[in-house]
């Protein structure tokens, strides 16, 4: 593992990626690193790093916008123009490997269709920059795996956009669950899914998303999980409901429930749907509950907590900085400061292998162990 | 299927079964039926039948405690004088088959551990005397089979205690979920379970139980998906997590997250648990879901209701008779009017079939079909 953290026998992940993203680094790092913001290259301009990513550079403290790939070139000017960006600094896909030659440039983004992940990531890698990368981190373990070899080798820093480790809500819900807030963590409900629009939209073709719901929705489910416990899981059993004469889902997967058990002896009970709206998870500790609903959205996150024989009672968390903001400044923070993002290479590819075996287990219709 | 409802070729379950079960009976029926009062003698003199069960028949119309059948001839002559029961009508396991010369006991109601329930289930209706029996109806489909064989050839009524099918909440999630409240079920979430005490306790004993929490808590979890559907399993897929050096789990489950396909394209993900508080179901339909929290305890349910976009707000939910005596009711009035009980020994078969299935999943490691 390079993040920082280490698993013990129990498989219990220890050290500083369980907190918050900014108590990570030292008041001195900080002040060395003082006033130097990171440059991002956004690559893919569709409306998750429209409306969600960009907007929220104003908000980051060590992070600035200073570069857009696109295919669209009239789409970037104009986004160039909105976000002073200059011309220069504006790249299509056949031209993004020049973007080793631009110095604003630290990091690139990339924002685009999962099957693309891999391509673009090593590309930018060997232009000698850092990688940000949406989830899924790519469609298969191997592509994982070259993605991180190509940043190692380049010495790059790679990081996947788990914005939710830097949500306030799940942030305290990881330190509730981790640190036995009502005891040992026995059961784990972790719900993810809405009714897809666009049957033509590149989510639903195999061959750019690589899977269905588990892959877009599915794995915040998945990912709360892990995250939530700091295990990884041992054994995974999936079912599937797709129907295949629903025009949107001739190629991809539609609903799957998935169970997982972890060393610890937690268990958690999974959805993952295009047809049903959920954004929940519920962490079910010896001597009460606690539940985040919306647990994973871009905002509204509720906390509810019910100890053993009480009714649920909302709790309030501070907000903090935004979940994007944060997602960018902790990237910004590991380059300036040296260290591992808490949300690495190897956190992606983790995901990735227990995707891979909840398929696996809806072919085979059996359970799959993962060691 | 007995239970005057039927199957369309997609599983549904049509007829009057959704509803309350005091609507099944015309006015007509009721008056005909006028002033009689359904005998009931009592087996087993556990907490269930003497904290909840007994204390409800001063709740119930058409429903009289009039005999005692207990191991314990000082706990059952206590309970007798606290009753009015004379001493004529209490009996032993040795003497319980003279209960056929008593005609004040028209029904006998079976709560003893769940391997006893075929034994005294035939008994009675070998005394002609029509049947309750707690659920599960009993641990394997063969012993279910043979009560439902005894009691048809005595041509006696048999009547499992699913009481939450006589429970307010339940009774309008039911038609909320039948109906398409907000269009079509797509996703169940059920879970049941509790942190199980003495590991002295009959539940505890494979011989006496026949199984776990499955067997016990987990079946309100899976009833609950069939009777929010009204359709029958197609196919499961369950995990088991059972800690074997816990003195309580030597011979029975602890944990088992199990899921379920139905042939409308529903799904269900549920829980069943001895270490884990839950009590709740959700049902997410096509524009909203809907939730009973607790959804199933003795007392206190609430629904909440969340329509597509809209944040979760509570509904509240004429009471109505207590399940307990409404339970009672049912049966009492089935047979003034000779109607088949809503919750069937057929019903409690289905459950037992399946729970058969979850089993066979858990140690086969694999999905296991239902027809």
């Amino acid at each position: 593992m390079t993040d920082g953290s280490r698993l013990n026998r129990r498989g219990l992940i220890l050290g500083a990626g369980a907190g918050l993203a900014a108590s990570v680094l030292s008041p001195q790092a900080l002040a060395q690193a003082a006033g130097r913001k990171i440059g991002y290259a956004i690559v893919g301009l569709g409306s998750y790093a429209t409306r969600q990513i960009m907007p929220q550079f104003v908000n980051s403290e060590r992070s600035r916008l200073t570069a857009l790939v696109s295919g669209s070139p009239e789409k970037a000017r104009t986004l160039a123009a909105q976000y002073g960006i200059p011309e220069r600094s504006i790249y299509s896909y056949q031209t993004f490997d020049r973007i080793a030659d631009n110095p604003d440039v630290d990091v690139v983004y990339v924002i685009l269709p999962n099957s693309m992940h891999a391509e673009y990531s090593i590309r930018a890698a060997k232009a000698g920059k850092h990688v940000m990368c949406e989830k899924p981190m790519a469609p298969t373990v191997r592509e994982c795996e070259q993605m991180i070899a190509a940043c190692r080798q380049a010495n790059r820093k790679l990081m996947i956009g788990y914005r939710s480790r830097f949500q306030a809500h799940n942030v305290e819900a990881i330190r509730m669950a981790r640190g036995g807030e009502m005891g040992p963590t026995r059961v784990i409900l972790a719900e993810h899914g809405f009714n897809i629009g666009d049957p033509t939209q590149w989510r639903l073709k195999r061959s750019l998303a690589g899977g269905g719901a588990l892959m877009d929705i599915g794995i915040y489910s998945l990912n709360a999980t892990r995250y939530l416990t700091g295990e990884e899981p041992i054994e995974v059993t999936a079912i599937e409901k797709t129907d295949r004469s629903d025009i949107r889902f001739r190629e991809v997967d539609d609903t799957i429930l998935f169970a997982l058990k972890f060393p610890s002896g937690a268990v958690a009970n999974c959805v993952s749907s295009y047809t049903s709206n959920h954004n929940r998870y519920r962490v079910v500790q010896q001597n009460g509950w606690f539940e985040l609903e919306p647990a994973t959205a871009y905002t509204g996150q509720q906390m509810r907590v019910a100890p053993r024989g009480q009714p649920a009672q909302p709790r309030e968390i501070a907000l903090g900085k935004n979940q994007f903001a944060g997602q960018l400044d902790h990237m910004a923070e590991c380059i300036l400061t040296n260290r591992e993002p808490i949300v690495s290479g190897e956190e992606g590819l983790r995901d990735v292998r227990v995707m891979e075996a909840i398929y696996r287990s809806v072919r085979e219709s059996r359970a799959v162990k993962l060691t």
